[in-house]
């Protein structure tokens, strides 16, 4: 059995992405490894790497040299949705340039709801001029769920610019300045501290579905904002939107209100166009965009793992299958 | 002569504000020092003290007792366009909040143009699910013009975020973390290098309509946003808006063309409702509200000002009234 190449292939399996930059990338940062988008035959002993994002499920089964599994996106559960999967160590992406993209997001959004864009958007196109109350980052505490590295890093760039800050997590973690609660009986205590809820949590079977009405209700009732909002970076799958459409429309200061929500990911992935959650007037929808994997800064990183796996060197940021991320 | 009240009155003088958070807060922090909007009689000798934004001119003659005056928000301009000015004193407002405050309005408006705010709200409108090429951070450089407290600050909150600062200012200066031009010699080579331009400069007649076709022209024509982005947080006086409106009717590419421009501040404020700023699809206007004064933050540090200055003590953060600010 010969590999192709002295050193195999990449099989680059992704759905709903052009290939191009990556394949780019790839001819770039390693000349001596193709790339395929799919293997040549049944049994491909060619391919030794498999770079994927919500891939076909069962395009990894039957790859016998298959060694590593890297995923090109922020998060693990489009590999899990694979019945087929095989057992080999499967690689997260951790890259600063995927960080540093999420929080601009995260303080571009916080900021959005802190300095009210969406009514002084309105009085611009009513041209009416007026100053409206405006509370001082200082006066707004958000809460993160999900303390990994990007939560870790929306909440220092929240805290540089004045915010208070607690943060949430399946087990306990301390973070610089940031007032932490862990597990599930710390949730309530977490929601009712915090005016603006970031969420960043892997999506999990225990995070499913986590942002439902139970969920809402916990929420500070309470805001300078007059009730508390949203923000939702990680993944669709943990939130319930018929809850989150039922809390925007119950009156400010009702159990389980909520003032507005920035939602980038959603149940249904391209959101539908009949989805009541475009027009509503305190959503904002971006359309999954909050991170993008670039692939100018993330290919190199996986080239220069896959040199590490063959000098013998252990793979870093490697995915615990039992947990789900 | 008597003074009323051991430590004399302090007039407040301002157009265009509601007193009474600022009253509340003067009873609070110094309730030896009773607070008047006006002069009770000519040569008034109970007024110690006067607290002013935009104060109507000739108010401050013929108060033999004055002995500072303070301005309650950023920027000075105001205080000179009293041709009657007495010579006193005159101490800037320079508090954290405020600093804070500005740097949260630059920082969500530099935000809004690297991810795409606009685009992505048009695209929410029309149910349209389509991901935009996008820059990060880091393929951005950020010019600041004005490297006092405010620019300095904005400038180290955007460099946190991961964007390339450049800052250009009168006189030379040097700034952790940015390439720093100065001086009308160095203005070419500023705004040359820099993507996105932030105003935030004091009102003087060196700046007066600093913002106009001369200067535009000489910005960089291509950048990852297809042309230069605008943000002025200033004063108005230092734009002209006929020039910025032609600006942005210029092709992409043609000299003097602008992407995109925020305006917190106009040559006539309010805005008026023709003006045809509001109605720009390129122009986010903002009513002066970038850097709110907010009386709970400020009101103490200007009574302690008081307190240092009876003291003996020198009065921080004095006006060069040559500079003119």
């Amino acid at each position: 059995m010969t590999i192709t190449g002295e050193k195999g292939r990449i099989l680059f399996a992704v759905t709903g992405w052009d290939p191009a930059g990556w394949i780019d990338a790839f001819a770039k940062a390693a000349p001596g490894r193709p790339v395929v988008l799919a293997p040549d035959k049944p049994d491909d002993p060619t391919i030794r790497y498999a770079t994927v994002w919500k891939h076909r499920p069962g395009v990894l089964t039957n790859l016998p040299n298959l060694k590593v599994v890297f995923s090109v996106g922020a998060g693990v559960d489009h590999i899990f949705a694979d019945p087929q999967l095989p057992d080999v160590p499967i690689v997260r992406i951790v890259a600063d340039d995927l960080t540093m993209r999420m929080s601009e997001y995260v303080v571009w959004q916080v900021l959005d709801h802190l300095r009210q864009g969406r009514l002084y958007r309105e009085l611009q196109m009513n041209h009416s001029w007026r100053e409206a109350p405006q509370p001082a980052a200082a006066d707004i505490t958000v809460g993160i769920m999900g303390l990994g590295v990007l939560g870790t890093d929306a909440a220092e760039k929240l805290r540089q610019l004045g915010f208070r800050i607690t943060g949430w997590s399946r087990s306990p973690k301390q973070v610089n300045g940031v007032a932490c609660y862990a597990g599930t009986g710390e949730l309530a205590g977490f929601l009712g501290a915090s005016d603006i809820v970031v969420v960043l949590l892997p999506l999990t079977p225990d995070t499913k579905g986590i942002i439902e009405r139970d969920m809402l209700e916990k929420m500070k009732p309470e805001t300078p904002f007059g009730g508390p909002v949203l923000i939702n970076a990680g993944r669709g799958g943990l939130q319930v939107e018929a809850d989150i459409l039922e809390a925007l429309d119950k009156k400010p200061g009702e159990k389980g209100a909520l003032m507005a929500a920035s939602l980038d990911v959603f149940e249904t992935e391209p959101l539908p166009a009949s989805s009541p959650l475009w027009d509503h007037p305190r959503i904002t929808v971006t359309p999954h965009v909050a991170a993008t994997s670039d692939p100018r800064h993330l290919v190199p990183q996986i080239v220069r793992q896959m040199a590490d796996f063959e000098a013998g060197k252990p793979l870093e940021n490697l995915v615990d299958r039992k947990a789900g991320y």
